[in-house]
């Protein structure tokens, strides 16, 4: 590599076959530099806006031939600071990429572009009887889901990103296009190069086509909500609703502080204890079976006031509470943002977890209501921290290393879903011991120049 | 690297810390260079049998320094040559690391060593209420099923390999020791080495613990038959079945020769027509719906003599069938043995496919019954030739590679289930393009010195 190059340099070869779709517009910068206020960040130098495969492969060439880190971005809605362009360099926006580009409906697959949103995505499959499940909250970008490993609330039933990509194209940081897997449902035939891109956060290689598995829609969905007096009676009920085999489309925890939240933003009477919000896919005799045994559980446990409904509207008003818990977490400490956790621990530390984290935050003056995908162990805290207050902002970051340090100690992860980003790259050596150095080597065999999205995920000895 | 050492006194280092369990005993070493007999293959070296991880870790860096190749073996059921000793050195036999290590219901997982087979798990679950579902005929080991992403009659319903490893305990080249993942049912935190290591085929690292999901017993099962005029009819009637979200838990297609070799073998009196096999996993009420839905499905698409049974006796003697399909398709050509295939298509290509792979086999002058997985796009032929007919043998050998070429030019795969080996390698390159440079990067990131399973999945220069 030669001497470091000049934005002006970057700009002018890119501006040659990409007009003014490279931009150095101050507004176009700050847009993609924001992030999570608890991560350091900055603006890129240069946002692209790409249309094809073909261009991101130029402009991947480029910038790895400059010394220019790129760093791909897709709806701005990751959270451990993923997408940030903490070295600068050439931010990829895939907004211009984002078309449906086929649907394969006798064999469930459908091939996108990266920037497509989760909901773009379902409302142009509504005439297809199909859809795809995977529901993280934020109308995210398939291929950020898909750098992320994201999954949410339909993880329990449908997986994560892992289970549901295909197939991948992918830029590889010397410009060559690569494809990682054909359309057949499974394979044996080498290593696993979608599973793993998928997760790798940008580091390894520009996503530029992903091929989905879609899941036919149910017939009928039937919705359910129970409360508990105690967190145990609620963990143990899910417990037993996965070990006796009930397919659960959705079940989401929500605890007592929450609930609190929950009522005083809707002005709703909750029981303000800890409280299991579900959702049953199947034919019309099934999710009514599968509500029936799930009531019947609860009951063994104590649940108090078990309703379900089977209309979209009755379902819609059961659900309303789980899908407001971010502003109704917000509400219980007006002016405060969130410090969003995402530990995932086995099911049966569950109780264990958010009993000794509660007793935590409590202890450390902290209000942070918790919501959880529980069938799979994976919870989210919302520390709700004034961001002047720097006490209150250390306090709010020691409870999180704790708290990572404890589902670490209950054979857990830090994250379940969010991906490491700059966030949580502390806790990644903790986590997978000398397993860091093999992803580095993978890493630096993969992307020598270290051009992609660099600095996130582990650190690296300096760039060549 | 210095001199190659002598085999000598690589055993007189082993057995220093294994004693007899290393060894070199002819019968022993023929018993582990046994293989396909279309494969070409040699005994290893030196075979030996350890009972801890650190004794795996002590030998693979013994061997790293000596320049010694090093091959996994499980229970020798692999069909590509995948733990064959093509290159001579040290076989590690997992017999003697086959236990249980721990069972956690409450979580649906279990720690296991590599060396215990499927149906040695199955059995020692049999209290719990949870089975470990992956299905591929043999009695497998469950390290070799996790090295070559083995699937079977079940995928469709339960997944792979892929979908069911949670994490893996692995000994690298140099003899480090690293964990994959941890018990929590997903993570986001760094690159997935679970799926890396999956299907790796012992070519990045030596598996020494498997953790795996577990899924809870149905409460009840149905199986279910029907038989078909036309091969589109039974396949659309499958692409139906699964496009409705019926939860089947095996279908399993037989072709019209394989129907005839099941009657000839075991005296039955079936259709000699393409024939669907159900079963159907779920409560009581669920499986009888399942079958019913199925059955009204098969109706839609002229399936004929549809019969369903829900006692286990009945079940069985349904299924019988279609559990002796090797023997059952061998007794066609007294004397032959079986060349397998293993392409996967998208299942929509799957009627064009086979249709076309037929003509192939009668053009040719070959019996090659079919069985597939239907659900998936993966079908077996059985191509039946006698070892010492080199033109039958020449002819097979190209009906094969235009199976493959077929397959891959139709979106699929050169093998669904089970790995590349040493037999088609050939083929990667074809299904992969650019992207085995990456596979090729990424071993010799972490194998430098090629000690593990070399000579697999793809060719690399020649040893440091």
């Amino acid at each position: 590599m030669g001497a470091p190059v000049s934005v002006e340099t970057v700009v002018g070869r890119l501006n040659e076959f990409m007009g003014a779709r490279a931009t150095t517009a101050r507004g176009v910068l700050d847009d993609h530099g924001r992030s999570e206020a608890y991560h350091a960040s900055r603006p890129p130098d240069v946002v692209v806006f790409p249309e094809s495969t073909q261009e991101v492969a130029s402009i991947v060439r480029l910038c790895n031939e400059l010394g220019m880190p790129v760093v791909p971005f897709g709806a701005g809605t990751s959270l451990e600071g993923n997408a940030a362009s903490i070295a600068g360099g050439v931010c990829i926006d895939f907004a211009r990429m984002n078309r449906v580009l086929r649907v394969n409906d006798k064999d469930l697959d459908v091939v996108v572009q990266p920037g497509i949103t989760r909901k773009q995505l379902n409302a142009q499959l509504r005439d297809t009887g199909l859809f795809f499940p995977i529901d993280p909250g934020a109308d995210a970008s398939i291929g950020g889901m898909s750098s992320t490993r994201a999954s949410g609330t339909m993880a329990v039933r449908y997986g994560t990103m892992k289970d549901n990509v295909l197939a991948l194209e992918v830029v590889l940081a010397d410009g060559r296009v690569i494809r990682t897997g054909s359309r057949a449902r499974k394979s044996s035939a080498g290593y696993d190069l979608t599973r793993l891109f998928v997760g790798a956060e940008g580091t390894l290689g520009v996503i530029t086509e992903v091929t989905l598995k879609l899941h036919p829609w149910p017939q009928a969905i039937s919705s359910a909500v129970c409360s508990f007096a105690r967190l145990d009676q609620a963990i143990d009920t899910a417990i037993e609703i996965i070990q006796s085999g009930i397919p659960v489309a959705r079940m989401e925890l929500l605890d007592e502080v929450m609930m609190r939240g929950i009522n005083g933003y809707s002005k709703l009477g909750y029981r303000e204890t800890p409280t299991l919000f579900f959702e049953f896919h199947g034919t019309d005799a099934s999710v009514s079976e599968q509500a029936e045994l799930a009531e019947a559980i609860a009951a063994d446990h104590d649940g108090q006031g078990f309703q379900w409904a089977r209309a979209a509207e009755d379902r819609s008003k059961l659900w309303h509470a789980r899908d407001n818990t971010l502003y109704a977490g917000l509400s219980l400490k007006p002016g405060a943002k969130a410090m969003i956790t995402d530990v995932c621990v086995p099911i049966s530390r569950l109780t264990e977890c958010l009993t000794d984290t509660r007793r935590d935050i409590d202890a450390n003056g902290l209000i942070a209501p918790v919501v959880g995908h529980v069938g799979d162990g994976n919870f989210h805290l919302l520390i709700l921290i004034d961001h002047d207050n720097a006490d209150e902002v250390a306090r709010a970051k020691a409870l999180h290393a704790r708290l990572v340090a404890r589902a670490i100690a209950m054979e857990g992860t830090c994250t379940g879903e969010h991906g490491i980003g700059t966030g949580k790259m502390s806790f990644l050596a903790d986590e997978h011991g000398e397993a860091v150095d093999v992803m580095r080597a993978v890493k630096l065999a993969i992307d020598p120049q270290q051009t992609l999205n660099p600095g996130k995920i582990f650190t690296l000895g300096a760039r060549p």
